[in-house]
């Protein structure tokens, strides 16, 4: 077999990218939990037409079929392309043995048959949380979603240097509330368009608006006026009256959108913005739309993202509506990692190498290990009974820290990057906290 | 959407059922970096050519392909079966970047499309670790799988109250040598007929290897009698050595072995036997083979196995040889989590329901969660404003073991087991140790 070459879109990291991205989702894992959310994981794989039915998407679903299926044997399996729809099916086949409200994360690998390119795979990791009622949940909830979020990010900031971000919030409610107030029949199209106002800009909105659309020059500059506010705190609510449309949908999206800003910003200030122009374009969301952007990576679009939709799943009799929110895992990290930007002291777990001086003492070593071991130290036994110089440049060449010498009869441990050694014991001694596992480092 | 029906072969677990998973999934990984293996993981596909090539399983490859995949458009991608193929090829790809014995661990999903049965699953996940040399690999290297098996399945047994297992060992050189000794010219097709010693028994093997191989009935009762010696020690040597056969293949199998036990019966007596009718069937290892069998369980038939290879991967130049084992993870959890044996303390992460007062108030319990979460305890707000009675209720419910009363007025904590209530600061108050993640217990 000669040297295989990647798959285009299906990243895959060294050891010490792994370590990354195991931080990473350390950090992801925990912080969903100290939120409360419980852990499932659901099969890779969902019934076809359950997965053809969100329409826009079914181009990009791998077909899973055995290689030897029968002849005229239907395709009725494919890789999911998200964790929502996998979602919506556990909570009906499981909802009797479900407390709602449910609040559960699921971390897992997804999949689209995609053209790869820049920010885009085919497999890739995604982190999801979703807050499901049976009938109904309150609109309060729609708070916790950015709280868990900016705990997240802040933590990924924090410790491993992953730049900030903002989190983008916009309420349905008060879009749609607000076109049907200025007479418009059809908000959906609209919306459409006001997605569109980053990337062409107002001017060019307000021509879609009006030469696509129809609205009279009133109602698409009053739609764009919308789309232009943007507030870290409350006063987007005047902002809004200010421009003279009132209805019911409308003040019930202000009252939610200002609740949420309100929390937000006691939490964490600045970092939960209003911005009434993020739409979500084609997404099912019915309330509350999250955005998330890296700072210095606004190019990549939103890193993370959610919403409230009325409406996960149905079983005919009972529906159920939740609020959910995709960290793009992998989307984050391939660029940071693939770039050298983030990358991990060593490339094994290890913190000592035990050296061996010949090979007849191999089980000195290896005891010695277990000792290290048993106290939760990660250690590995040198390969070779090698020179003092090599095994020290086996270690080097891993990052290992510390190198054990004359196991059983004469131990003594080395810093090697200090070049400072000293006698220990391998019941008592015990590296610096920080060189116990691999450190993250900024490349 | 009518509720759906699971799909056979595919376990997926309630929350409880996933908390068990995470946590034998942390023992798995963290023994497996104490002992020094890194971490990868790697695309879910592999070029359907490559997976293929290994003859026996290639009717259980599910095939993956584009829904809208061009007419003609080959199948090239099948999901992975084991973690071995897609290891190899990662070797091959990245040896350049990768220091030899390179140790490696990853924990992955794997998928077969086999019919589902007892013990057996269409998707189900393992553990491998392999350490893999870049020319050669020294012998010793076998000594160290079974030593990292013992501490997990310790720690299983320790921490979880999972069974205790025996791991069987044996060397294929060992057998190889002895039959060869014998005069036998294809040793692998005894091989395969000893490897049904256990379903069928020594009479019914002797027959098979007179009547369908033709052996003479000295050759077939020397093969036999070799499969039904066991030691937990070193006695195994004397044993095979009454048999009278000799040669220089059976010398080094029986050095191997003999180290190996000596090493592992140290670290834990009777944990490791030497098993010589332990064969692995049609798998391609050369040295030792490792077989696990898991106490009480044992017609589930190995949970875990593994062995040396001569050649993990090849690229013409260079030839990998190394050492592997696999942990059936989902062969032996899914049992033991669907029978109820094994399940969590309560079906949340959160220790602390916190409880509000007034729709009105809720900010200030948002508030007290925010500060417990800030020192490490996962906590959730109650989602309605309802009487103590009916909050302490939604918590029994979850099995949270606390709930937080007057939020940033009057704030005490309960412990509603115990019924225990008393003043606390959320600066300050801590639950128990064993309060703090969901325990589990046995069933």
């Amino acid at each position: 077999m000669a040297r295989p070459k990647p798959l285009s879109g299906f990243p895959e990291f060294l050891p010490a990218g792994r370590f990354v991205e195991n931080r990473v989702l350390d950090i992801v894992r925990s912080t969903f939990e100290l939120h409360g959310f419980a852990p499932i994981e659901t099969r890779a794989v969902e019934p076809l037409d359950q997965l053809a039915r969100k329409g826009e998407i079914d181009k990009e679903i791998y077909v899973v079929r055995r290689l030897h299926a029968q002849e005229g044997e239907a395709d009725e399996l494919g890789l999911h392309f998200d964790l929502t729809v996998p979602f919506a099916r556990y909570v009906l086949e499981n909802s009797g043995h479900l407390q709602f409200p449910f609040r559960r994360y699921q971390v897992q690998k997804v999949w689209r048959g995609e053209r790869p390119q820049e920010g885009r795979y085919r497999e890739f990791t995604q982190a999801d949380i979703d807050i499901v009622g049976q009938g109904a949940l309150a609109a309060h909830h729609d708070v916790e979603i950015p709280l868990v979020a900016i705990d997240v990010f802040e933590r990924l900031h924090r410790e491993l240097g992953v730049p900030p971000v903002t989190i983008h919030v916009n309420n349905r409610k008060l879009s749609e509330g607000f076109y049907r107030g200025l007479g418009i029949e059809d908000p959906a199209q609209v919306l459409q368009r006001v997605d569109k106002y980053d990337k062409i800009g107002p001017a060019a909105v307000t021509e879609l608006l009006t030469g696509e659309l129809g609205l009279t020059a009133a109602q698409a500059e009053a739609c764009v006026a919308l789309a232009g506010i943007s507030a870290t705190d409350e006063s987007f609510v005047d902002a809004v009256r200010a421009l003279g449309v009132t209805g019911d949908l409308l003040d019930e999206g202000l009252a939610e959108l200002a609740a949420l800003i309100r929390v937000a910003r006691a939490s964490a200030p600045g970092r939960v913005v209003v911005d009434l122009k993020i739409a979500r374009g084609l997404d099912y969301y019915t309330g509350t739309v999250y955005e998330t952007l890296l700072e210095g990576s606004e190019r990549l679009g939103s890193v993370a993202s959610g919403g409230r939709y009325d409406s996960l799943a149905s079983d005919g009799k009972t529906t159920f509506p939740g609020v959910g929110y995709s960290f793009g895992i992998t989307r984050i990290l391939a660029p940071l990692i693939g770039k050298g930007q983030l990358t991990a002291s060593r490339s094994v777990p290890s913190a000592v190498l035990v050296a061996v001086d010949a090979e007849e003492t191999r089980e000195a070593s290896i005891a010695v290990a277990a000792q290290l071991r048993s106290r939760g130290i990660p250690v590995e036994v040198a390969p070779k009974p090698d020179k003092f110089g090599k095994q020290i440049r086996y270690a080097e060449r891993r990052g290992i820290p510390f190198v054990w010498f004359g196991a059983g009869h004469d131990d003594s441990v080395k810093d090697i990057r200090s070049g400072e050694q000293s006698a220990a014991s391998p019941d008592a001694w015990t590296p610096p906290e920080a060189d116990l596992r691999p450190g993250i480092i900024a490349g």
